[in-house]
């Protein structure tokens, strides 16, 4: 069969519509153009100047089909939320959002689904000043990477393993609304009636950029909260070396996650939830009075929720005073392989 | 239900190894540590450095589990191929490497393949001093995403819209050779015996950095041949709003090439098999000699096969001087849709 080609062969495909033509239809609608990309979307590379006297901060997540969200996902939401959870990391850095990229992998071509996935990409990414400046788009199975890149100043940077034995511990927003609207998706809470309000909170995830970038050089370490309160405070504690202590009736919940949790008696909502996407930070205790100030003027708020200990580990202080010496862990992947 | 979790909810999920654990483990033999990564894996961010006074090139591709490698590849393979395709973009843009990150989808954690992936990957990146600085690991169908980042000077990266009516046209190494061992591999090519050697060029393709670092500056235009030779002239030709011809005696082929072009009559394994990853340029007249001096040093040669032109297209001369007015076209992943 010499000189034959198979259907799959890479020598027999013609060429309309091609990748590049994907990436450019669907997001070259982009209102942002920035003035520090050189080269963007189309080329065998981008060409990107990162400002004088600033460091580079990226970072690149994966959402899968089937793992992190299921296939009739409005599209729209998912555009959305595959930049925003890229986003938080950039927040939780302290870095200030410039550039994105976009690897999309589709079973097919569907341009309804790629137009409401582009709009709720570059909704988000207009709204962070955000410019998509590169991608790839191959046939398989539906999943979506994305890197963020941004710009952070070097003494500023909000990094994991700076947590100090006596540092104060404080949360942006609420927590526990993602689990919650999560478990009520998956049809096991029911009733209350209080969590079509938490939907957004699960699909459309806020980046806490601006509470990001007013904690840099003022907090001494941060996270942002996708695997749980606990477990992300768990690693800003490994990474550091110190431990920590939480007070349970601290921890800022919503109306119907104080409700689920009253009456279930389940704290794994707020605490071991993920996609939450606030930021936890931890801040010396000689700044409490400009954190405390500053609190007030961030647009999710912060919340102080406990202390960072010499002692490894995460510690619960329960409402009636009970100190449990273990928090429940947070969601892993590849825990079932464990 | 109230209060109750699926098996798959977020908040019933053990711990043990995690997501970080994965990439931590296997991909931190890196003997890479370069001095302007000031924050590598397993914080929120990697912080990075750029030079000054140079531009930051980057570029994202996939690879996906049964469109564009077998359920059964070897993972050493692929841990190189994987790297290797994006370097080869550095390369097509005159940029020298720095930093990788890696997102990684598997259907499980399976120990064996990661270590492999690992070493393939580290290897190369080894070879070209690329330190992996960030990742992230998820569950699903297996797919490999890689992010390279590297310099440029300012006024020497070689974009693919700045090509010449009157530029010349050259290209690396040989060409078609990965496509003839993909022949081989489905079994569409069989009995001359000559393809043996040719299955590194597919498996473990060689991204010409060193001649794209030294074209940079003299090139005008360059691309590296991912889609095949036309569809990635092509490209340039429409990125700069020029045509090309090329002379099909003057295209550099291996032996094995030479042969099955001789026996079968079939041009598009050198002109439209993609994944040979040599860098095609574009070259003043004017800078003829200094680009043939250059030639002679560099690792995998540099060969001239035909001119840019004011027509728009890519036009083939044929050995026996006819001229064919349109070249077949490359490899497309959504090509059937269209």
């Amino acid at each position: 069969m010499s000189g034959q080609h198979a259907p799959d062969s890479p020598v027999s495909e013609t060429f309309v519509p091609s990748e590049f033509d994907l990436i450019a239809r669907y997001f070259s609608r982009s209102a942002v153009q920035r003035a520090d990309v050189v080269l963007g979307v189309g080329d065998d590379c981008a060409l990107l100047a990162v400002p004088a006297g600033r460091q580079l901060a990226v970072s690149i997540d994966t959402l899968v089909e089937g793992t992190h969200f299921a296939p009739d996902a409005d599209p729209r939401a998912l555009g959305h939320k595959a930049l925003a959870v890229n986003l938080s990391d950039l927040a939780a850095m302290g870095a200030e959002p410039a550039w994105a990229t976009l690897a999309l992998t589709l079973p097919a071509a569907d341009e309804n689904w790629l137009a409401a996935f582009a709009a709720g990409f570059l909704a988000l990414a207009g709204q962070h000043g955000v410019q998509l400046v590169g991608g790839d788009t191959t046939r398989g199975p539906r999943s979506i990477t994305v890197q963020v890149h941004g710009f952070v100043e070097p003494d500023r940077a909000l990094r994991r393993d700076r947590a100090r034995a006596g540092d104060l511990v404080y949360v942006t927003g609420t927590l526990g609304d993602a689990g919650l609207a999560l478990l009520a998706q998956q049809g096991l809470f029911v009733g209350l009636g209080r969590v079509a309000g938490l939907r957004d909170r699960l699909d459309r995830p806020t980046p806490r950029l601006t509470e990001g970038r007013a904690l840099a050089g003022i907090a001494s370490a941060a996270i942002d909260i996708s695997d749980g309160l606990a477990a992300d405070l768990g690693h800003v504690c490994a990474a550091s070396g110190v431990g920590a202590t939480l007070h349970l009736d601290r921890l800022p919940c919503s109306p119907a996650v104080r409700s689920y949790v009253a009456e279930t008696g389940d704290w794994s909502v707020p605490l071991a939830a993920g996609d939450d996407y606030e930021l936890c930070v931890t801040v010396p205790a000689a700044r409490q009075a400009a954190i405390e100030a500053l609190a007030a003027e961030l647009p999710a708020g912060l919340h102080w929720i406990g202390v960072i200990e010499r002692r490894p580990g995460v510690r619960l202080v329960l409402p009636d005073g009970t100190l449990l010496d273990e928090a429940p862990a947070g969601y892993d992947h590849f825990a079932r392989d464990g």
